[in-house]
């Protein structure tokens, strides 16, 4: 009870400035708080969200690559998964992800809740599968009575294990940045400067995709529309799910909220500075070469973009029961 | 501003029932609040202990091997460490590790300041240097800014980085357990049975070392006193520093607080249950074998020893800036 009424306290305290979206023109609106959220599944999804044990390793959870204290990524290139393999594309930031329409860079999976199964079964992720997952919370008392308390009844499935973790995930935005404020009436909120800076974002039409509250993660579009974009990388975007032609480079419309925080920058996280990732997209989306500090308007507007940080208590997690499996990090099957 | 006054307010949420030892006979006293925190200290030394960029792989920190919710370990036989590679002993617990007398199951590090500095240099532990540490801290501005707030100059240096660890080591007791409780007056707080396996641990000679408020951690013991602790373990214990053959298998008597929480036990992280536990310590340190339930009763006593877990907001790490090295994992040399 009394983390339920913490959550409570706390959500409050990230929402209240929070308004809904101004009938104004801006490409971009507010970060409203998520609406008709279930707080039973968003502490027991915050839990599984930091619980290692749903990897046979016991070394890995989900906040290992979407680490919350850091922007919801790791800054790596590509994550450190399973025995130290490396992973394959840049983990996306788990903020602000509920605003995102589809998930993956390649959209491959609809949902939050389909996302949440995938890298957990990810042999290079953590490596587990639908029944190691079941068959640890089934054997710890605390979860068993967790699920039934939330659900209703005490059958541990997968669809409860996701649902439940992407609850909580709905609760990862990032309200009151400098830019929000600005866009709610505070016209001091941000700079001239960066004020400057967004609107040669619109004019020059980088919010034709990077566009709603996210700032982007409406559209899967073309990576290198006007230009190739360069890179040794074997990723083919909605490609490698459809096997088209026509979806070659086609990747999600990454979101710019707190874009500051999440470096390196694209699918193959080549690009460490967000004025050169400003430059390039520039050139390869939209055959425009800056001049001057244009870049650097641009980037100073972004950075206002960075909001209020996800602050809960830290999850106390259930003790193993008896029959609990006992994590194998270095046996060789893994399971 | 914020972060300080949810700490107090934590700390004095956390510390409201924990009064002075009680002038008995027993010879386990109950946890108290730690005195002359500088709070400031603790809310840097807290996000030092889940930096994972003091590590050059960007992947391991403090909070890695020393899960705090997870009481205060991995709950695994030998840690992850960089690469992947196997820790060399069991992991034991950062709770409550203030009332450890000496650090470390040989007792190789006399204070938890002198501790923090060590895993985090491990090549098989986070595999850093104290070099690569401070040029990652100097490099992100949020550290300079608040290294000068805490410490009133702006030099970063490991004696300052260990500190700030300690000092926020120190708030994590867990005081308010059942036996606590019952320490303090409440004489429902734990059952008869549960009593009657209190009493046994003292008749028999468990509380000879296991004493004092954290229920060991007072001195060091040789392990197997009466008869041979059977392990295929290659550490000596205390020997390993000293080269002494009257320091073979010479260990720190550990903490028993919160010790349900913590399988595996001992050094070489064996034994999973408490059970096993318990008649393995009778027989090889006091030559007793136990009979009928007495095994379980002494179980019973010492899951009253599981306090209150330490809670605290999510620290939000700082930034990295421009010049901040970009971790490796993956890189050949790590470095």
């Amino acid at each position: 009870m009394k983390f339920y009424l913490a959550s409570i306290f706390m959500v409050i305290f990230c929402f209240t400035h929070a308004m809904p979206a101004l009938s104004n023109d801006e490409p971009i609106s507010p970060i409203q708080a998520p609406k008709l959220i279930d707080l039973g599944m968003v502490e027991l999804g915050k839990k599984l969200f930091y619980e290692r044990r749903l990897s046979p390793s016991g070394h890995l959870a989900c906040n290992s690559c979407h680490n919350i204290s850091m922007g919801g990524v790791d800054n790596l290139q590509f994550s450190v998964g399973y025995k130290w393999q490396q992973g394959t594309i840049n983990t996306p930031t788990v903020l602000n992800s509920s605003l995102n329409f589809t998930q993956f860079w390649n959209g491959r999976a609809a949902t939050l809740q389909e996302q949440a199964g995938m890298p957990l079964e990810n042999p290079i992720g953590m490596a587990s599968s639908h029944s190691i997952t079941i068959n640890v919370l089934k054997t710890i008392p605390g979860y068993v009575t967790e699920f039934k308390q939330v659900f209703g009844d005490s059958e541990i499935t997968m669809d409860k294990v996701t649902a439940a973790i992407a609850e909580f995930e709905m609760t990862l935005v990032t309200p009151d940045s400098p830019f929000d404020r600005w866009l709610l009436g505070d016209k001091q909120a941000i700079s001239q400067y960066a004020l400057s800076g967004y609107q040669l974002f619109k004019k020059v039409g980088c919010s034709t995709c990077h566009n709603g509250p996210g700032v982007g993660g409406q559209t899967l579009q073309k990576l290198g529309l006007v230009e190739p974009y360069e890179t040794t990388h074997p990723a083919r975007g909605k490609a490698d799910i459809t096997g088209k032609t026509e979806d070659e480079n086609v990747y999600k419309v990454p979101l710019l909220r707190n874009i500051e925080l999440t470096p390196p920058y694209f699918h193959d996280g080549a690009v460490n500075t967000l004025e050169e990732a400003v430059t390039i997209m520039a050139r390869v989306q939209l055959g425009i070469k800056f001049k001057d500090d244009e870049a650097a308007r641009i980037v100073a507007f972004l950075k206002t973009l960075t909001g209020r940080q996800p602050v809960f208590p830290l999850p106390t997690l259930h003790p193993s029961g008896p029959d609990t499996p006992r994590p194998q990090p270095f046996r060789e099957d893994g399971s």
